[in-house]
């Protein structure tokens, strides 16, 4: 029964001479514990590479998409106060379907935001940051076979949870409409006529992001109205990805697809505490919709977490409130953290026209895009050895500039890499000397 | 294509009139969106269902296994400190597969234990409580149609997250070698000729639970030698769930499968802080075991969580670090939590003597299973209609008298309920007053 050790190359390169001897020591049949199929593929990660990167390189990062700075004292204090709060069940598990104070508040800021009343119990899920609510909902609600349409770029994880649930990912680039001067994310749009085609007896439903990441196009009410009539006549779900729903500039308005006639029976909304409050290593999100669709996630949730941290949930229950309270006022977190990244965008587009990019200006999100091919002489691409070039791109920056982007081909099906080869995705929810250093470190550069 | 709506009954029973009113007046196929088959059976939970009775008849509640006193100070207050720190970046996403002072700090704990080098950022992965870890290593390792070993009374998450990832389980109960007289969780054991029988070429793996809820047996040297002995036989996994390790009353002492001959490379341990720190809403948890098995469990945790909540790990990370200054100590709470634990053992074993139950004395863990049969002529069980006489009589208890426990047939195979229905479950990690509270409810109600 005990055959040679077969080692894939990943696994091989995880594990560390001496732990390698031990297993060889030992007679065990490696290949019955091979990742099962509907697993593989998932193991690669953009984030898990370059976040290994950074720390090797610490390169000044403009990676991932976290605020460098703090978060608002009023949530952090909350926190505090709930760990050494007198009511020690404020450490204990709570409700499973999500913190009671939470999903109270939860479905009040909706109620207003939909108008119509969410009830908090049956129609709110708080989740392990919406990354859970992704998952409960993409996998609560595939069978083998079906299809979900994602629109390109995406965020990462929506293709390994359909592929693991045996779906099927059909998949629509958003495109510039034009490539040259000043473009804005508004520019980027799907094709209706593609869109249309991709739609059959077989589509469970359609996944969209807005404001969008990376793009940071923000829907309009004429294209959600286009992809609601296709849902309703097709009679499939919509996932509505709407993390940053707060970071919108002026004078574009973040419109929710759910509030859209006939759309809430068909809708999950999806939201994020982490991108709301400036916590995103808090690790709450929720979904909100009909009932009878959250049951769905709400199995998948009990099965795989079944309960999310509770001082954390009070907190940010906490948070709610007191944004509720100031609703509409400019000291509202809610439209308060939009205006002052306003300037953070700009100064952004700013140095990276400067130092010869062609950024895409984004109406919402903190992500901005930027052709960078304009620079490719002064790069040395062939010393990396990625397929794609944005890729070969972030890396060689990384190593040698110092400075760290993601590359966006990340974010697209195998067959629409090349789409995303000439770009590079940058962070701008950093402290504006973060953001000067980078602007320092380009031109720098740039100069040589 | 629009047909008739067709809810099933346990949806409707979730949805309020007034939306289901609101479905009906849009023409949405709702049998497209029932669960999927691979999640059918999933939906019931003995939490969701006994919490909301606690919600509606307010018992003293000995059902969830939670601490209703304080946490320790030293960690509440390294969260208070982490989230509120001069560092921003304890509030913003951390290092996917744990936070790297958690890593550390857990391998240098379970290094010591287990009398080998862990290597923190290859053998430790930072899971979302330790139920995520459960489901990380059963979907993570489980092709369809392999079966896994399950001893009941298990943690009831096994068996769905196996089934969904179309495992097969394979059951064996713990059984009392008598059943008259004081009986000690030592008495329970499984028969090893049985066990022995359910190994075979399809089996992936056992899972075993030690100090074991709810039984509170802590498996002994001889027990875990048999069962490691067939999984080298078999070469199959053993997924050790030691949530309870610190929780072993003297004379007992905890032993860790993976510290046997050759076991380490065939075994993955689960740990959680919660259990350890008396913190269960905090929900982190954390598996170890050699790289190349973890590996498949980072893949699902980066598909279905990605990473964890920042603050808490780098409090759990503080906590660990100054148990380890004071390791061996009678003030480091690995053993005082135990010792303070102890009388409230003893004493809910003697109230529930007194009241004419069956207790049998754990060794370990945090909970007491009792049968409760001598009483049934107090119990108007016909009350209740549930199918297994431990839900008739919980139920029955919560309503009339005023004290919940949890129904242990919830922890067993359908076709072993049976086992289960002369006994209740109950906590004894609770104030002293609540446990008196307890005694004189009890007490009252028999001599009525």
């Amino acid at each position: 029964m005990f055959v040679k050790i077969s080692l894939s190359t990943t696994i091989k390169a995880s594990l560390s001479l001496s732990s390698l001897r031990n297993i060889q020591s030992y007679s065990v049949v490696m290949s019955k514990f091979d990742l099962p199929d509907r697993l593989k593929g998932n193991d690669k990660s953009v984030w898990v590479e370059y976040i290994q990167l950074a720390l090797k390189y610490k390169p000044l990062n403009l990676g991932q998409g976290y605020p460098d700075f703090y978060a608002p004292k009023n949530v952090t204090k909350a926190l505090a106060d709930a760990t050494t709060s007198d009511n020690p069940l404020l450490n204990q598990y709570t409700r499973g379907f999500g913190h009671p104070r939470l999903v109270n508040a939860i479905a009040k800021l909706y109620s207003k935001l939909l108008d119509r009343t969410l009830d908090p119990n049956n129609e709110v899920l708080v989740t392990c940051g919406a990354y859970e609510a992704l998952y409960d909902v993409l996998q609560g609600h595939t069978n083998p076979g079906d299809e979900w349409i994602i629109i390109e770029p995406f965020f990462d994880c929506y293709v390994p949870i359909i592929r693991t649930a045996g779906g099927i990912p059909r998949f629509i680039a958003l495109k510039p409409k034009r490539t040259n001067g000043l473009l804005s994310s508004a520019d980027w749009v799907f094709d209706r006529q593609e869109l249309e085609s991709l739609f059959n007896e077989k589509t469970k439903g359609i996944v969209i992001n807005t404001p969008h990441n990376p793009i940071g196009k923000v829907f309009t009410l004429n294209e959600l109205e286009f992809i609601a009539n296709l849902a309703k006549k097709w009679n499939t779900l919509v996932v509505s990805d709407e993390v940053y729903e707060w970071l919108v500039y002026e004078p574009y308005k973040h419109i929710r697809i759910a509030t859209l006639p006939g759309m809430y029976e068909r809708t999950i909304t999806i939201g994020s505490a982490g991108k709301t409050f400036s916590v995103t290593g808090w690790k709450i999100g929720w979904a909100y919709g009909p009932a009878n669709l959250l049951h769905n996630l709400q199995v998948v949730h009990q099965n795989c977490i079944y309960t999310c941290n509770t001082p954390t949930q009070e907190a940010i229950a906490v948070g709610f409130e007191q944004e509720l309270e100031r609703f509409g006022q400019p000291d509202c977190y809610f439209v308060s953290l939009a205006k002052e990244l306003l300037p953070k965008r700009d100064y952004m587009a700013k140095f990276l026209s400067d130092v010869g990019m062609i950024p895409t200006i984004p109406e919402g999100g903190y992500f901005m895009i930027a052709n960078w091919t304009s620079l490719k002489d002064k790069i040395r691409l062939e010393e990396e050895t990625d397929e794609n070039k944005d890729y070969r791109f972030t890396k060689w920056m990384t190593k040698n500039v110092g400075i760290q982007g993601i590359p966006p081909s990340a974010f697209y099906s195998l067959e629409h890499k090349h789409l995303a080869e000439d770009n590079v995705r940058y962070c701008f929810i950093k402290k504006d000397e973060n953001l000067k250093k980078a602007a320092d470190i380009l031109m720098k550069w740039k100069s040589q």
